[in-house]
Order: structure tokens, then sequence, then C-alpha cells
């Protein structure tokens, strides 16, 4: 499908195409090799418990070290062009599977009952970093701390720069067993913000191709939130379409689980696709996408299906993630880069680390305020969230971009800043994550076991008795609250509400009746859920077509 | 990876760059939804037990349809090139799992137990049905019956128009239930005759390309041996070397099927990139890979990882089969062909019909010399045989690199043709084959159950007692045979003793220990079998150094 595109825009594949196509092999064969050297090495380096030298750090020093040696023995270019980051290759192949993957594989429990305060960082807590680093650098230039970017460029580097990547920091978090609370923080945070930043990105840019079609601070506003909503109702819309073909088309039936494999593994893709045809943010519709379909899609299938989908995603979605470490270590090593903005990159990381400060404890705050005393955010949690703004392929798959993008060396610049981030970030960041997770004392069993999860079953179970009796976990009281805190807990109703609104109408309507929760739940609202089923899928659909309409 | 090409050679990705990753998007969709669209159309036929209109036949004419309509519509040149079929793509991303899979879900015992035969029909019957196609298209231009290509040309046509595909035939094979033995026969030489065509086109371009190197027909034949058999011990001594990787590495534990699934999917693709890079056929390499990885690996692998590693191979394979032939549809409807040589393709078709009965029958008769009455291939077999020469996808991609290889309009007009070829086999082949083969009264239950097959475990079993009694199946007695029948016997007894000694070598030093069979076998020969595997191995190493090093 990719090469759809090498041929027909060079006059290639003349008599010596069988050459090239050996070379072709050889690269590849050389990459598989790495694949498999790193997912070894990291294996081992898990069985010994060696934390400072992670997958992702160990899959970047692989990759970084083959390109050093093709750049050493100057190697021919055809072989060298196979070594090079490709950000469309990463974006319409690589990304879906990672993200997908890391929607599905979601627990939705600890997810949704922090998804205000995961919400709150990814947009809010990201655009502040991206102002606030884009401000720094701009101001960092006219003081002639660094080299003078332009405001507009400032800014655009600053959304690129705030992608933080979720992979090697919460392999540590998984490993080590932190409190569930700050590992959905971090990773929720770190997910979101990855495509609050590529729409922000996007943003800017159209605004900077297209002055003239928009008009100031709220256009640029509407049209994020245009690609946002768009995004997530895109998403949404396709994984709600596939549990219900699932859940009618009879597929779940012995003998013809290829099938239903081949058609499950479609959707995903095709929402990714669909959203990135339109014009909006694909990484937003496919997350959607995998958490919607683990909630209705999955009970769906057979039970043989359920197993090998997952086993799947996580499949693709680790030799995705390993070859993306691989992959931009090669780039960075073969690409020449000016080295003599030396400054530029060290007051980047000074800003960045700013930025990010400014984006964690006041967005924490907010979120304290307006949380009950027993579920405030510890402030070894608003560190440990802090330390880990990790940055990974999203912002260097971006910053490609900007080469492109930005004219007037500029986004050279932008590349080679981010390229030296990422590594000094992954590296470092991910090198000392369980020293510091230790010694912020988030680790370990009294963490871990902080909040038990229950089955998939049961997974919003939780909230929906929160709501039932008025009051939370642990008796708090809402009478003698301020304002603030009520308004707030009203919404939190509202949310607990929605949980009880998929408990009793989405959920049966997209998903096959489950007989053990139907003997015991049937039997009082029968016939209320029919009439509202048909008025909520109503709303849906017409919800959905506005938004694809727009 | 593949990306990697189109930039470097291109000025593109400028500002226009995520306008061009937006139509990406929406061909790729589009693609997405006709996969999808394939596969429902698919299941439906099979359900109403339509079978003149198959899988096959089904996607190519969607994709034919697809590519119409772009055409007409007049679509942007850059949303076009996604509908090009190009061969390198085809050759380094979807025909790897094809065979690997065709390798892998083979049955070993009928395949085995008609190895003699396939081989036959395979390796002589292809080089006969080559070389009569060639003369007769090379006669046929001197008598001006078509367009006159010049004899080597001609010769190489023979050989890519030889490539038969396995696809929609075998599907109905399966469907209706036919001679276990017919459907090893076909379904062996199918697969095996790619890789005969193809290592036979490779060898005539280098031919044509060096002249003063070769030395006449025994150079080529050495080197085409050459080629085989360098490419079948690489597939092997990947096959072995991953068989003894999973027995001793102790992955197959709990938490870690990950990992081994990982590593059990690189292997393939490995073998087939080994052998590429090398400038063997990754097509051989991958096959035998397949066979041997089931028969050796599999049994290492855990019980979970067992199932996980069929599934994704099956779901890889079919998706690559299905697009394989929306792609070619595709790219049909959109190219522009030379329809002036109508003359040609009509008398490539009836001489492609002869020269696979001069291939099937004389090959049959041969084949029937050989082995005893009582396994005699019956003449419905045979016919069912040469009726079941369908082109595919192969034969297509040679076809498309012949536009490369050869010059003066020869390569376009071989494509042509070819590209009518297929068109016409996979719909007219591919719809009739039910009718035919219910007229050639091989299907049905009767025939369907002429040789039971055993479980996995016991797949060999079969072939070792007929040697161990001297006797075969049905008590025909060795003494009353022709010299020639006799040295026949000899070399099926060699063969069954291969597969005693699999069954008391190799399987044991490269499988885990079978707590079943060990119980009853250990006892007499522990000792003996010891000091045996490791001259095995070590003579098995030298050989495949020799041949790595050639």
């Amino acid at each position: 499908m990719d090469m759809a595109m090498d041929e027909s825009l060079s006059p290639l594949a003349q008599p010596g195409s069988s050459d090239q196509q050996q070379i072709a092999s050889a690269s590849i064969l050389l990459q598989i090799v790495m694949l498999g050297l790193a997912f070894v090495l990291g294996h081992v380096l898990r069985r010994h418990k060696i934390y400072y030298i992670n997958e992702a750090s160990a899959s970047l020093l692989l990759g970084l070290f083959v390109g050093f040696v093709a750049n050493v023995s100057n190697t021919e270019a055809h072989f060298r062009q196979w070594f090079n980051f490709h950000e469309e290759f990463f974006l319409l192949f690589l990304l879906p599977p990672i993200i997908f993957e890391s929607g599905f594989s979601l627990q939705p429990k600890p997810f949704f009952s922090n998804f205000g305060a995961i919400c709150i960082f990814a947009i809010l807590g990201t655009f502040i970093t991206s102002i606030v680093t884009g401000v720094l650098v701009y101001l960092g230039g006219i003081f002639f701390l660094m080299y003078r970017l332009p405001f507009h460029e400032s800014i655009m580097y600053g959304a690129l720069i705030s992608a933080t990547d979720p992979v090697s920091v919460l392999a540590i978090f998984q490993e080590l067993g932190t409190d569930v609370n700050l590992y959905a923080l971090v990773f929720g945070e770190s997910v979101l913000n990855d495509a609050v930043a590529i729409s922000l990105y996007r943003t800017l840019l159209a605004v900077k191709n297209h002055p003239l079609e928009t008009h100031g601070f709220m256009s640029a506003i509407w049209s994020f939130l245009e690609i946002f909503v768009g995004s997530l109702s895109s998403g949404v819309g396709v994984a709600l379409i596939c549990a219900l073909l699932f859940k009618y088309s009879g597929l779940a039936v012995h003998g013809l689980q290829n099938l239903e494999c081949c058609l499950v593994v479609l959707f995903p893709y095709f929402s990714y696709m669909l959203a990135e045809g339109l014009g909006l943010s694909g990484i937003v519709a496919i997350l959607f996408c995998g958490i919607l379909m683990k909630h209705y899609t999955f009970p769906n299938l057979s039970e043989g299906a359920q197993a090998f989908t997952s086993g799947f995603f996580q499949l693709i979605s680790s030799l995705a993630e390993t070859f993306v470490f691989i992959y931009m270590g090669m780039d960075i090593a073969i690409k020449s880069h000016s080295w003599s903005h030396v400054g530029f990159i060290f007051f980047s990381i000074v800003f960045i680390v700013m930025a990010r400060a400014a984006n964690v404890f006041p967005c924490a705050r907010l979120v304290n305020m307006l949380r009950p005393a027993s579920r405030q955010i510890p402030m070894n949690h608003q560190k440990a969230l802090w330390f880990s703004g990790l940055r990974g392929a999203m912002a260097f798959a971006l910053a490609l971009q900007a080469v492109h993008d930005l004219p007037n060396n500029h986004g050279e610049i932008i590349f080679t800043a981010t390229t030296a981030i990422v590594v000094l970030t992954v590296l470092v960041i991910g090198g000392s994550t369980s020293t510091m997770l230790e010694k912020l004392d988030v680790v370990g069993e009294a963490n871990g076991n902080s909040m038990i999860l229950d089955g998939d079953d049961e997974e919003m179970e939780g909230l929906t008795t929160n709501s039932d009796d008025g009051h939370d976990d642990n008796g708090f009281d809402n009478g003698h609250m301020d304002p603030l805190t009520q308004k707030f807990q009203e919404l939190r109703k509202s949310t607990a509400s929605f949980t009880a609104i998929d408990k009793n109408f989405l959920k049966p309507f997209f998903t096959k009746e489950d007989k053990r929760r139907n003997s015991t739940d049937q039997a009082p609202n029968g016939k209320f859920r029919d009439v509202h089923v048909v008025r909520l899928l109503e709303s849906f659909c017409i919800v959905l077509l506005v938004f694809l309409c727009t």
C-alpha cells in the first residue's frame, strides 16, 4: 500500500529493481533482528530487575548504535533510506495500533473515576504547557538567551513538545505496582495529551497557512474543539456500530472465528482513517474507539475471538512500540543535525520542565479544590506526575512535520531540539523513574493495593453506588460544602448517572444479554428500558450526524 | 518502513503534506471498507452455497469496480497511486504471510505421503509447462499467429505464466470435501510451483542480463538448483534454530506469552528476508520454514501461544489474500492496457491450456509408473489437477516485474496478456470449479473420507509402518515388481526411514519431550538415540553452512 508512492513518483525499478529489492530485504532483515534483540534485551533487563535502562531506552540505544554504524561505514543511499523515520509511515501504520491498544487495555474504573482530573491535566494542562513553553521560548529569543523564533513558531514548538509519551514510564509503574489512581492519571494524561497536542499543532498550522480565514483566538479554540469533538464522535460512532454489528450478525459461532477476527481488526483502523480522511485527528478517534470497543464490542465476541483479539492487539502494539524507538534511534543517528544551537536545546529543556510544573501543580490545585478531602491528589503524586513528562515518538513525528511546515530553517532547529529532548528524556527520565518513584514513596504493596480492582463485569459499579446513596466512599456528607464544591458534586453525580445510563441502557442495547446480570436486574424496569433505549439511540444518531456533517 | 522510499526520492511533503496524508488516509479507508465488504460478501456467498462466484472472484470484481469508478471519475493522481499494484509491496509484505500460512496449516501426512508426486508435478512439471508455453509462443510468433516475442522472452513469459495460484480452487476443494490425496496434490503443486516459477524467472533474467557469465543450459540448471536448495536450507535452518530457541529459552511460562508470540511472529519473516537478502527465493524459504515451524517449533510453545499463533497467521494471511485480489483488481482497472494484441492473449490462453496438459498427464503417467497399483492417480484426479491451473497474484507480480525487466514493449505485452489470463482464470476456473469437480466425481462424502486423517501427533505414523513390514497399505508384495518400481520402493523406504529418523531423533531433539510418547518409546533405544542425535546435528550444521556459504 505504501509502496504506492515511491514508484509513480520516481523512475526507479528499472533493471536494477531486483538489486533494490535485495537491499530492501536486507534492511528489513536488519530491522527484524533489532526488533527481536530489543525484545530479548527488554526481557533480560526486566528479569534481572534492572530499571535504570528500560525497554524503550534499550530499543532507542540499539537504533542509535546501528544508525551510527551505518553512518560511519558509509552504507549505500538506498539502504539508508530504510532507516529514515517517515512521519507518514509512523502516523498511518505505527501509531494507530499503539494508541488503540492503550484504549483497549484501559482499566475503565480508575480511568473513569479520574476522568475529570485527566481532562483537566490533558486539555487545560496541555494548553498551559504549550503556551508557557512557547512564550518562554519567544522571550528567550528576545532576550538573546537562545535562537530567536517568531511568536507563532514558538507556540507551535510549545505545542509539539508538549506531547508526552506513555511508553516507558508506565511499564515501570506497572512493574513496581504504584497507586492505581496515580497510574490512571499519568496514563490518561499522556494518552489524551498526545491527541490535544496534535490537534493544537494542526490548528496553529492551519491558522498560519490561512491567516485570512481565521478571526483570532476564539476561532482557533473553536476549530480545536471541532477537531477534538469530531474525532471523538467518529471513534465513538465506529465503535458503537461495530458493537451492534457483532451483536446482531450472529458471527460468534463456532467455525467463523477467523471472519469475526478479521472484521474486528479492521474497525479500529477504519475509525482512524475515517477521522484522518475527514481532516480530523485519528489518534483521538482510535483512542475512544478502543475504549468503547472494549466496553461494548468485546462482550459480543465469541470466547475464542475475545482471547485472540486481546492478544492480537497487544502483540501488534508491542511490535509497533518497540519498532518506533528503534526507528527513531536509527533516524537520529543517520540524519545530520545542526548542533550549533546548543543554547536553544539547553534552554528548551529548562523551559519545558518549568512549563510542566506550570501545568501539573496549578491543575492539581484546581482538581483538589473540586474534589472531596478523601480524594485529594497528594503532593507526592503531583511530583510523580510532574516528573513523568517523558517526550517520545509523537513529539518526534510532529517535529519532523515541522521541518516541512516551517520555513527559514526554523523547522530544522525545532527538529534538532526535539531530537535531543526525546533522547535525553527517554534515557534520563526513563532510567531514573524507579529511583524517583521510590523516593516519592508511591511504590510498593501498600500503594499498589490502595484501590483494589474488581473484575471487568463490575467495572463501573463503584461510581454508581457513589451516587446512589448521596455520599462518597467514606461517608463525607454533601451538605457542608462550599458552593463550588457542591456544583462539582452535581457534575460528579451527572457522570455517575451517565454510568447508571450506561449500565441500564447503553450496555444492554449494544451488548448481548448477560444472563447472570439479567436474572437479577431485569424485573424492575423492563419496559422503561425499551422506551429509553430507542430515544437514546435516536439522540445519539442525531448527535453523530451533526458532528460528521460539520 | 516502506514510506522509506517515497520521500527521499521525490520532493513531496512540502506544505501540502497534510493534504497528502489526508488523501492517503482516504484511500486506505476505502481499501479497508473494500476488505471488510469482501469478507462479508465471501461469507454470504459461502453461506448460501453459491460456488460460481467465490471469495477471490468477489474481491477481484470489487477491486475492478472501484478501480473503474476511480478511472471514470478521474480522481486525483495522488489518490490513484494508492490503487496501483506494487510488486515490491506485494513481494515484501503481502506474499510472505500467505505462503507461510500455507506451509504452517499444511496437513503433513497427505503432503509427505504425496511428496514425490508433488515434486514431480511442481519441479519437472513447471519446467515442462514453461518450456512448452515458451516454445509455442515463440512458434506462434514465427508463424504469424500472434505478436512475435524473441526466444528468450518467450521462455521467460512461459516461466512467469506457469505460476499457478492455490487460493480459490482450494477453498472450494475444502468446502466440498474432496479426496485428501487430490487435495494434497493440487495444494502442494500450486505452492511449490510458485517457488519454481519465480526461481526459473529469476534465473532466466540473470542469464539474459549477464550472458557472458553463463555457460549454457547446464549452468542455468545449476544456478536454479543453487537458488532452490539455498532458499530451502535457509528456511529449514531458521525454523530449526527457532525450535531450539523455544525449547531451551523457557519462555513457555505464564506471563511471558506476549514476548513468546512477538518472537515467534518475527521468525518466518526473518527467514523470508534472509533468503531475499542473500539473493535467493524468500517464498521457498518461508514455505519450508512454515512446514518445519509447525512440526518442530509449535510443540515447544505454551498452550496459549499455540492457540494464538495459529489464529494470528491465519488472520494475517486471510487479510493479505483478500487484499491481493482487491489490489490486483484496482490496478487492472486503473492501468491502461494495449488491447491491440487480442491475438496474443487468445493464443496464450490456448497454449497455457495445452502446456498444462503436457505437464499433468505425462507427469501423472510417470508417477503412476513409480507407484504401486493401489496408489495410482486415477484419470479423474489427473483431469481435476489439469483443470485447477488458475493463475493468480504470483504471475501478476512477475508480469509487473517483466514490464521493467524487458525492453521494446515486450514487457507491456506480457503484462497485458497475463492480466487478461489472471482475470479470466480466476473468474472462469474459480467459478466453474464446483461444477467441474462434481462432473469428475471427486467430491462428496465417499471421497472426502477416503483417507481418514489422524491427529497431529500421529501424523507420520502411516509412513513408518509402511516400511516396517515391507508391505504397503493393502498388503501388495514388493517381490513381484519390475526393477524400476523396485528401485522406487527403495527410495520410498528411504523417505519412510527419514520419517523414522524424524520420529526417533529430530523430533525429540528439536521439541520438548512429549510425555505420552516417552513412556512407551524411551526404553529400547535410549543411548543409541543420544549418539545419533549429536551426529545428526553435526551433519545438519555442516550442510547448512555449506549452503549458506555458496
